[in-house]
């Protein structure tokens, strides 16, 4: 914990659990990256993966992000925020409304990754963090593709979480009063899998892709 | 459009469109608000919505992103983000691999509204931009509550769109290999709303929560 994961509200609970913020990040689709250009902030949607203690980002060697590494250590300072989105609180008054949700907001140094063999390590945990077991069933990268493609390490050290859950809280004098209350559930629904209109025939779907969800969901 | 709203990459569809703007951060539920702190990026979730060409965000008087607006001015820089994300981009070659998606990036500097019939609005907003209906079914804000919560207005004059959507587009010596190609669809589920334990016999469901769904989706 540090001052700038402490929490300064109490309404969600918030948490240090390594374990906890392990699993959101895993679950978490994509993460939002924020990072000062000039002085300014700047938050970019991104795909994160997660190997042990361990953050990866990836991207084009173009992108701004990455383009403004520092050349002498290689690194930047962001901020990447995760949040799962669980459901509408709708409380009997507007000030009691709010969210469930999980969140993680990690601090710190991101460092470009040069050696090779742990950039394989990234990018297959960045293809599986999509999809477990598409590594398996797709064409990793060839020497052209792995040289446009940039990887940042951020490792998991300074975070907070936030898990907000539950019923609406409202005051006894608002329970009783006419408005309904309660709680509107959200999730990610995943659709079947639409073949590419160029599939060849005889290229059956993966068996890994028959029923796709995402880890503890 | 600026130079930092300006694309450095082709591969996603990249506009500067009002409407299109508009309409994305009127369909996404949270955005992602960035702003510096010691020189440090800062991404945190928050709810947003929408008033014309302007942004509106609430939050604690207490909260860390409200604490720091400038005392001159009241205005703070911040980078406003949504993202919904549409489908996984599974190509046969990982590199081509990606998301369907469509983001929003909004720079600007943020100002707390002082104006009470402006902070109405702002209020009155997001509550109806989570749902919409809701702010006559529910109870508004009383004088202490009103008093704790702090609004910032941020102007859609600087943004950029992204929209990536389609097929995998592999090179042909990846189609006629043998991995398969697709798109797993990816949205938004919401669940039948579920009554707060403690809501008093005989309070029904609003009929605007009947079919909740998000504009546009």
């Amino acid at each position: 914990m540090t001052p700038r994961t402490t929490a300064t509200r109490l309404r969600e609970k918030v948490t240090y659990d390594e374990a906890v913020a392990h699993a959101i990040l895993d679950e978490a689709l994509v993460c939002h990256v924020g990072f000062v250009v000039d002085g300014s902030p700047r938050v970019l949607p991104t795909i994160h993966a997660r190997a042990g203690s361990t953050l990866y980002l990836h991207g084009s060697t173009g992108t701004p992000l990455l383009r403004l590494v520092d050349p002498v250590d290689g690194g930047i300072e962001i901020c990447v925020t995760v949040t799962l989105l669980d459901g509408l609180v709708l409380a009997r008054s507007q000030f009691e409304s709010s969210m469930n949700y999980r969140s993680v907001v990690v601090h710190g140094r991101g460092h470009l990754v040069t050696d090779h063999a742990e950039r394989e390590v990234a990018l297959h945990r960045i293809v599986e963090h999509v999809s477990p077991g598409r590594s398996a069933t797709s064409r990793a990268g060839n020497a052209r593709e792995l040289a446009a493609t940039a990887v940042l390490r951020l490792d998991l050290v300074e975070f907070s979480v936030k898990v907000s859950t539950g019923e609406p809280e409202d005051a006894p004098s608002d329970v009783t009063g006419p408005h309904w209350a309660g709680v509107v559930p959200v999730a990610l629904r995943f659709g079947a899998p639409i073949p590419a209109g160029d599939l060849a025939t005889g290229i059956e779907l993966p068996d890994h892709l028959l029923d796709y969800a995402r880890p503890g969901a």
